[in-house]
């Protein structure tokens, strides 16, 4: 029985030990890939993102206490976007999910290195694929902050809801330019503070006349008060709700293309960089003899 | 007498010219590229970071009528990194620079959109090198945010400022990794307000104990108050000071090689959407009978 028949069981030590071997890259799981992929259940896979200081990881677990008393197995990615540099711990230093972890049916893992297999968001498709596999729905991705690389994980979840305070202040525009990028629901949370409801309120008036994805309804903009489970059910509800136009045929092939671009990118980049050329490609380019984009073409032709 | 060879003049109209031709892509620029990058001055490249919010155009500003005292031509690149759906524009709806918007030896553009050429960082380095072509130095590139569109586009810089605000609070954790990963220098702005020594106090005391990019001193910590100029010319000092070290072969290979990945990867993504096999291939992993790895391969090895 090899790592991914394993899964099937539901137990979590097969589950453990394969997204400990994924998060270390080893190498050897690169040729169960096929078979890990094949072997999802459809689990519901849900990224929530957010700010710093928004309150992700409660939201995350006031939801999961709610998936539990809707009879949920839940698991829950925690995505840690710190560099090679500071390997080490946005999220994975804080005590978390205190409430859940004698839960048998929530997994809860924090994903922080950059594997083999690719660059950390290959690497959390690939776990979030392991966890689907080991029967647990929804999938939660929990990331960090609204930049770039949170953006693209993000875009790996079928529902994306990010996670807002009230006070929003002068980053309105670029909040509302993530926004319209990512979310599929929007979660102003810490909603007992002053001025969540108004706040819910200009987040609905600008992406209603935003000129976003066209063919798209704008998101829906719940409050919520994750510490004391306001709002927390009614969110819960959204995001399965949800779940029916994620698989539409075109949002599965966009999800499908966001991760075949990612790993054309990774794969090139490894490529690149075991080539002959590579030590003497930087050298020229550093000397600007030659131009990044002449370099990558006679990388990539070259093989 | 081709757009490069124009350049050499320093007049604004050819360089101009030539930026908006980057920003939409225009395919015929590729040959001109290897010239371009050639023709290089050897302008500093200072790249400006931060939050919403913390000031940066505003201290951009002032860092821009400290080098014109100091005799320099300033150039400016504002990028923008609205996503292809919210096309418009974080910075560039701002009236901004006003105070030279009249100096024949300072040049502002925003960047937004994501030319043919590659991504957006790849369009920023292309702007950059025409500016530094005509004889600006600085070469300044202002971004918005901290996520990874940031790091990467800081990354194209020789010298990298982040800017941050005194009340850093609950995010410090996500600042210090985001800040050990970018920056040469940390501008506190805003200093004129309660705490802003104390903030950078504390900054220094965290970076001194990191375990973050070991062969490296911590980056200094400086406060500015923009509105006022004051530590302005200080981190115009600070800047200049970098210079040095920021082109020590070890620096330049290392921005070699994140331009050269960042191209790999445009590159990559761009022959794969055009292959005959792409539509086909994403059905195959929207349907889950392929995974994107080995989806990526085989486009890869199929040119």
């Amino acid at each position: 029985m090899n790592a991914v028949d394993e899964l099937a069981s539901g137990e979590r030590r097969p589950l453990a030990r394969l997204l400990t071997r994924i998060e270390s890259g080893d190498p050897e799981l690169r040729a169960l890939l096929p078979e890990l992929f094949a072997a999802g259940r459809g689990g519901h896979v849900v990224g929530i993102t957010g700010p710093p200081g928004s309150g992700k990881s409660t939201l995350v677990n006031a939801l999961t206490g709610e998936w539990r008393r809707r009879g949920r197995r839940v698991g829950i990615l925690a995505v840690d976007p710190s560099s090679p540099y500071t390997r080490g711990a946005i999220l994975g230093d804080r005590i978390r999910m205190m409430e859940h972890a004698a839960d048998r049916d929530v997994f809860m893992r924090s994903m922080a290195s950059r594997g083999e297999l690719g660059g950390l968001a290959a690497t959390t498709w690939i776990a979030a694929a392991a966890l689907d596999a080991a029967g647990y729905d929804p999938v939660v991705i929990e990331t960090v902050g609204a930049g770039q690389s949170e953006v693209e994980i993000a875009r790996l979840a079928e529902t994306t809801v990010v996670v807002e305070v009230p006070e929003m202040g002068d980053e309105v525009q670029a909040i509302k330019a993530g926004l319209l990028e990512v979310a599929d629901i929007i979660a102003v949370n810490k909603g007992d503070r002053p001025g969540a409801d108004r706040a819910a309120r200009q987040l609905r008036a600008m992406l209603s006349t935003a000129g976003g994805r066209i063919e798209r309804a704008p998101p829906p903009v719940l409050v919520t008060t994750a510490t004391t489970d306001e709002g927390v059910a009614t969110l819960a509800d959204a995001i399965d709700a949800h779940r029916t136009a994620a698989r539409s045929p075109i949002e599965a092939r966009e999800r499908a293309a966001s991760q075949v671009r990612r790993a054309l990118a990774d794969l090139a980049a490894r490529r690149a960089t075991a080539a002959p050329a590579w030590d003497e490609t930087l050298r020229a380019v550093a000397d600007r003899e030659l131009d990044p984009l002449t370099a990558a073409e006679r990388l990539l032709d070259g093989w």
